[in-house]
């Protein structure tokens, strides 16, 4: 604590980086472009996993784990697959002390390894669907690597599922997308737009990709997952065919999606502060800190903590006591606003003799005074539901605020150095690239939210802001991290 | 189903492979020597994961995530820890369509990128103990391997932790050694020694190794997991000094602790049967299943079932319901005995006419008829106990058996063959060499456990069953997995 946190006015990307270490969430190790993730931010990524894979389960998956290494010969297989990965790859030449006769590349993403599988697995309708999950590391060879948000080493969840139909693939792709939105909204306490991705910014050998892109508070995007309708290539690369209820065999369809560590990187860039990390509730691995103020009768100030301490556990609250006298109240104050720790209850002497205590809020620091009695634990409780939608509400205003519906390209311009544009766009890739290009901004998405699309208008015919050709439907420009 | 598994008596290893195939726990890769864990495998897992990670924080550890890449300097840094891993390793040569200033070698231990941490991490005392626990997948270039007990890759857990004291360091050694032992006899249902490795047995790099060995049904050993008393080895390597209370510099003390999903396979060999999976109830993730005798009133059966299946998922049992009619009846008996479901519920309609049902138990293949009344549940309930039970002692009856102390070359070379010889030892490595080449057996360990050394006479004096030098106690020769 002896080092400033960076203002988010002065320098919002040292902020980034100065949150992330001062509240030891991840550090850059020794090896190029690869995060140690810390103890405080693995905290997080448990807490999520825990979610994310309770709704996994809830619709129907299961967990597998396949091979970090895929042959070259696999990668080939695909050709757009390999033409978006190969180049991102490490590879192993070496093993057991000899040059090796294939190549292995380290797992960018597991299409190939997994479909090389599904292809022994699935003969028939009967061995249909699959719909397995996987929690692992993938590694992709980043330039230019941020904590959290691009590094060359990143754990996630793949979800790869086979079906028997397009129908069934594609409401697998749409069922998995809304439960990301789901779970960025309810957890994250993130608002999401739900869209399709354009043909440039899709996944390497897929039909079609969703996305949930966020706003960051310094009014860039962040894709927070995605979810990809795969046809039936995977399925031809690997030659993997089954047999149907009449008897033709016809090649499988697929999905796949996935989040990473990088929501942990977005939940801090959509919440937190300059004194720190704010971390909603329901991924707050300690969701309340005790801090008895240790004077005049010490020993009643410590009995009465402890008292509280065990009320607040039997009621469901993530709680801890920090009683160490090594750290004055004020440091203790100051270090668990930078941890993030949803709620603070302090405890003098004074206020045990009042049988009250003081209660602040890590999201909006308002302090109020309680008295402990036996609805104390439910208006902690509540606190914490009303830091998680405060927290929700917050950043649906805020994007509400720096989003705008723009007619021209100089208003589009202007826009997207604040926030999101909202523009009708003549759906070549030619008008994407040269936007790109001349803004650094890309198509976000072709969003899907039914409340998004219907508040900007989303589904009307109109002009290209660029090129001024027709337009059927308008996007959401941003740039993005 | 239309193979059939071979007997354990026929041949005990192609039984193993059957088990590991047929009840679709994993598969071979087309990825040499890297397993598919499928997710019958992969639910033992989740299993076994939740209870040790439960275990880890309760005894003050958290969880952290390391770089799954180690720069070849890293790895040189330890003398015997390169001489034993390095040979082993897979290695990074080219990232990002370049070649690599630096080899990176894919971890198949992670002491070195996690040391180097450390030494930025602490600086005092009041930054130790350092208690962190890191899930991950590792890879040794394994030349024989078997699916489970020995592949190139593999899933486990690695505790790395510092401390200010070599006593702090030894306490913690010997306090994991025991949450693996507890891990392995209560949930696994394993019979397990507590002991020391040998020298010339020992980790890479550490001062002490202690272990857990199981007994597998062929009479051979199988190490089920380690902990590490690593001294001050890898601070040295890595300059990693902390200041103590009273001022000076000390290198700080570490020890390091791991078990993989070569437990899977030691589940599998030591309660498994010539019917297929049998699992202990604590890591069966699904603990009962229900089978409805679909003839006569179908509706009433089916309706019954269902009851049954709410009234035991209340009460906290992992049941679950397999009412296709796609399979007959036999046909699920025998599926679920192979899968190793360790309850079996048949209701046909003459057993819902009377109220009753027939329950089986995997382990024994006993059936009893029971009343559907309100103390069902916990008659399931206590039938899952009493199965859990019922293996740790029908296992550890086995073991009983197949121990023998043995007080001449000759018994020790008949024992080896049939189970654990438990003999005198010279403690110098030429015998130890002598009889591993002789005899295939190695020491597994010299037992600490209490139980098991007052039962042989561990600590007693004698002559080496091999040289006839003087002996210091008894230690557990085996041929090993």
């Amino acid at each position: 604590m002896a080092e400033k946190i960076t203002s988010r006015a002065q320098d919002y990307s040292q902020w980034y980086i100065d949150i992330v270490r001062f509240a030891k969430l991840a550090d850059y190790s020794d090896v190029r472009g690869c995060m140690v993730i810390r103890p405080n931010g693995y905290a997080i990524w448990e807490k999520m996993q825990a979610a994310l894979d309770r709704m996994f389960k809830e619709t129907g998956h299961v967990n597998a784990y396949f091979p970090l290494f895929i042959p070259e010969s696999f990668i080939q297989k695909e050709a757009e697959h390999i033409e978006g990965f190969a180049p991102e790859c490490a590879v192993v030449t070496h093993g057991g002390g000899e040059e090796l006769q294939e190549k292995l590349y380290v797992r960018p993403t597991s299409e190939t390894i997994i479909w090389s599988s599904y292809k022994k697995w699935i003969q028939s309708y009967r061995d249909l669907p699959i719909l397995i999950n996987q929690w692992a590391n993938v590694v992709r060879w980043e330039m230019r690597t941020r904590l959290f948000l691009r590094t060359t080493e990143f754990l996630w969840q793949e979800g790869h599922t086979a079906h028997a139909t397009e129908t069934e693939a594609k409401e697998e792709v749409l069922r998995m997308i809304e439960v990301y939105r789901h779970f960025a909204e309810e957890y994250m306490a993130i608002p999401v737009i739900v869209g399709m991705k354009t043909e440039s910014e899709k996944f390497a050998g897929a039909h079609e990709t969703f996305c949930i892109e966020a706003m960051m508070q310094d009014g860039k995007a962040l894709q927070a997952g995605t979810s990809h309708h795969l046809g039936q290539n995977f399925a031809k690369a690997f030659d993997c065919k089954f047999q149907t209820k009449d008897g033709s065999l016809e090649y499988v369809w697929a999905s796949s999606w996935g989040v990473s560590t990088r929501l942990i990187g977005a939940l801090i860039m959509a919440h937190s502060d300059d004194k720190g990390l704010v971390l909603p509730p329901k991924l707050a691995s300690r969701q309340a800190v005790i801090v008895p103020i240790l004077k005049g009768d010490k020993a009643a100030v410590l009995e009465k903590a402890v008292e509280l301490e065990k009320m607040l556990k039997a009621a469901g609250v993530q709680v801890f006591l920090d009683d160490s006298e090594q750290n004055t109240p004020g440091w203790k104050f100051a270090e668990y606003e930078l941890q993030g720790i949803p709620v603070r209850i302090e405890l003098g002497p004074r206020d045990v003799a009042a049988g009250k205590c003081v209660v602040a809020r890590r999201d909006t620091s308002e302090k109020e005074t309680l008295e402990i009695d036996t609805a104390f634990p439910q208006k902690i409780k509540d606190l914490l539901d009303s830091i998680q939608t405060g927290l929700f509400e917050r950043a649906l205003r805020f994007r509400e605020e720096k989003t705008k519906v723009v007619t021209t390209y100089e208003e589009l311009k202007a826009q997207v150095e604040v926030g999101f544009a909202v523009a009708h766009w003549d759906g070549t890739p030619e008008t994407e690239a040269k936007i790109k290009e001349e803004t650094k901004a890309t198509i976000r998405c072709l969003p899907v939210s039914k409340d998004f699309a219907t508040k900007y208008g989303i589904n009307t015919e109109g002009k290209c802001v660029f090129s001024g050709n027709p337009s059927k439907q308008m996007v959401v420009f941003a740039k993005a991290y």
